[in-house]
């Protein structure tokens, strides 16, 4: 048999090599101006794409990577072998070969609740490790920040209904596929279809059929009857093959001679046309049969808005099979067509460095207002009235004792001291979190001001007239 | 320390659980009822999310899975304790421990241009095999096919400028930021900042420096200073940290410098603002300074459209880094705020079975006008005129002879019948193609008449009379 490139593996032995390369240039160059002092950058969202919220996911990959990033034989070689002009010497070679990191994590736990520009990691460390962690740190914080706040939106939006994740066919890729599922769980959906997610992350998986199914049999009735005899605890059946109203009418027969068995018919999916009028008649057809207790399940590009139309509207669906939109956090009104890329824009900021042994503020200037960064490693505090999240803060370090800060400690002196809960907890932590922020500011749509609010956030005093220092300092210097 | 779950880890041992459940759920009840035919099933692209073409890319990664598929031992252990309700039984369990695929795979080569509902993959095989391979194989080929498509935009709008892939830190994890640098130099980018990207696929890599450099220094004077010393071959300043031109002069300063010591600059990098109007105020000081060979590089949330809009205005930019837009896929344009999921809504349909030894046509019927599927194995017919791409027609597999459908055998009997080529060779190839295909097919945007054309696909009057009787079957069986 003739062979396929190596590179169709798609295995990576290393993750080191999982960066841009200017984190090694710059690495190299400071190395070169013997530059490595403790440092803290932070990762923060500037903007919520959609929504007023955002549900924090993503640290238990970001913590894994960070302690346990370490540049193999293989890697280093080919780093060696080099890039003509930007070549790294052997000494910064060396310098990465030992890499190990000795630096603190504090972050949002999984499932927080948060909103724009609050920190949700503070990593201290030496200024050349600390710069290696952040594409792998923005890829899997964004993707995964994304997925969970759409998963959060659309469950919302379901109102007790349950909701599925369909959507690794259009993910991108393997691992968007598998951290979608785990996103999506932990914004609170029930489970999802890709088995792998289901054996990896422990959750429940789900799937009946697909049109092929019934195309490959000599009948929907007979295909029905098929996959009602091998399933008779879960039959869900798919009608919508050929005609969907004339696809339940057998389903009401198998549901029918199910019953006679002593089986009980789960429910029916529809995965076409107009979801509210064909639910209507479907479930129409099944209450005349007396078949209260077969559910509709729907699926077919939906997402937030459309559930929370087709609720509205009244359709009688009972569970959603949410795919494309959601695996692909799909920045986009559906109702109204705006638009946004599929992307959470966070970014991770170098906010302070030491200088002769005390930690001096810095921050990146911008002429569009409110871009140039927050400096100094910070926490956020949240405000509580009645027991309902109020305000929060964005303030400097020591402003508020550890334990009131939302930030925790997670690597201390390169050493793990947080225990992860299970995706279950986490998933447990968003509800509760969720409940907690008052229904304003749940709306689905920004700047909908009848149904929607912007959570308050301050800058608190003493963060705020140190960004202003600083800013006039620079303005300063630049006369 | 303590120990973060293995999930973090990321690893997959076997892809074979890389499946929705309804491929196993079907694959116990077609065992059950006795189903295991022949059939065919065709991956194709019902619209076109953006533009009028598409390039196709994702072949090797679909080959390589399909080949290596494997049931490990304990993925059938992890299976056979089972879902309550739809346990998958010993025997189907044992039928997957014997997996191997043995069947025929026709595919339209990586890089080729192809449009709405062409097949691009015909796949051939028992049933309960080639179902297995739906979620991965369009996981992976909407993925690459959404980003060699948008990439091939972005470098034609560059209109011969230098483009490069910056996008991983938005990417949708770790395989997608790969995947994209794959399916973008697939495109026509010139190379990628990811380095492992650089590494697996052997394209080009690139990287110099972050805003965090310039803030850890002194002063950005001295940034650049530094900087220029470690890389004198290959220096791109980023000009942007504190006030862009203040930053033009700084990096003047340091050109002359370098100058002085027999070195060139390569050029400055700006990050942020208005990129038209600063890009002219920075080619002005520089020219100034006699220094007409420092090229002007940009990047922020870059696309297409954006990349018309600076150089139909006349911006004086060398090279793009383009980002989120491009690793998402994002269907949007960002000029006119029209928006979409950033995916590739590509499906992949049973076509065609085998009964008493002769292949029968099946398809999945739609309300929807045009959504029926086209029934049977197809082959892509591609008529020309001058030398260019005229109309493409899609017609039954045995209406044109092998050697010119644009499909072409590339696994045969489960055995590996064609030679892989590399990415600069794919590359070519994409762009040979794209010479081919008449301007008025390449607008940007779809639907505006005075630059763009739907280019002309014809169903062949046999394949289509042929849906149209199976239409008409299907009906008259319904009354």
């Amino acid at each position: 048999m003739r062979q396929y490139p190596q590179s169709a593996l798609l295995t990576i032995e290393s993750l080191a090599l999982f960066a841009d390369y200017y984190e090694l240039t710059m690495g190299q160059a400071d190395f070169d101006r013997g530059n490595n002092s403790i440092c803290t950058e932070n990762y923060f969202i500037r903007k919520i794409p959609q929504g007023n919220y955002l549900v924090v996911a993503g640290l238990e990959q970001v913590i894994h990577y960070i302690l346990n990033l370490k540049f193999t034989d293989a890697d280093l070689a080919w780093l060696q072998s080099g890039l003509p002009g930007s070549e790294l010497n052997d000494n910064f070679i060396d310098y990465l070969r030992n890499f190990k990191f000795d630096g603190d994590v504090y972050a949002m736990p999984e499932g927080s609740l948060a909103f724009a520009n609050e920190p949700l990691i503070n990593i201290t460390g030496r200024s050349i490790d600390i710069q290696l962690f952040e594409t792998y740190l923005l890829s899997v914080m964004n993707f995964q920040t994304l997925i969970a706040t759409k998963a959060a939106r659309v469950v919302q939006s379901a109102n007790g209904r349950t909701c599925f994740d369909f959507g690794a066919r259009r993910a991108h890729g393997r691992d968007a596929a598998i951290l979608a599922a785990r996103a999506s769980f932990i914004g609170g959906v029930k489970g999802t279809s890709l088995v792998v997610a289901g054996k990896y992350f422990d959750i429940p998986y789900m799937g009946t059929m697909a049109h092929k199914f019934i195309q490959d049999s000599p009948s929907e009735l007979q295909a029905f009857r098929d996959y009602a005899k091998t399933f008779p605890h879960n039959t869900i059946l798919l009608i919508d093959t050929y005609d969907t109203l004339r696809g339940t009418r057998y389903a009401v027969q198998v549901a029918q001679e199910m019953a006679a068995r002593g089986h009980q018919m789960r429910g029916v999916r529809i995965d076409s046309g107009d979801l509210l009028s064909i639910s209507q008649a479907v479930r129409q057809i099944l209450d005349q049969a007396d078949l209260q207790a077969v559910q509709i399940f729907a699926s077919n590009d939906l997402d937030e808005f459309q559930i929370n139309r087709l609720l509205k509207a009244g359709a009688p669906i009972d569970g959603f099979g949410v795919g494309t939109r959601l695996a692909t956090g799909a920045v986009l009104n559906s109702v109204t067509g705006e638009g946004g890329a599929s992307a959470m824009p966070g970014v991770y900021k170098h906010v302070e460095r030491e200088e002769d042994g005390e930690m001096v503020p810095t921050l990146k200037l911008s002429d569009e207002p409110g871009k140039s960064t927050l400096p100094c490693k910070k926490q956020v505090q949240r405000l509580r009235e009645d027991h309902q999240y109020a305000k929060d803060r964005i303030c400097l370090w020591d402003e508020v004792p550890e334990e009131e800060g939302l930030m925790i400690p997670v690597v201390r002196d390169g050493e793990l001291v947080y225990d992860f809960p299970s995706l279950q907890q986490i998933q447990g932590y968003t509800y509760k979190e969720l409940q907690q922020l008052p229904d304003r500011y749940k709306g689905l749509s920004q700047g909908n001001e009848r149904e929607n609010s912007t959570y308050p956030i301050e800058i608190s005093p003493q963060l705020s007239s140190l960004q202003a220092q600083l800013i006039a300092d620079r303005a300063k210097l630049q006369l």
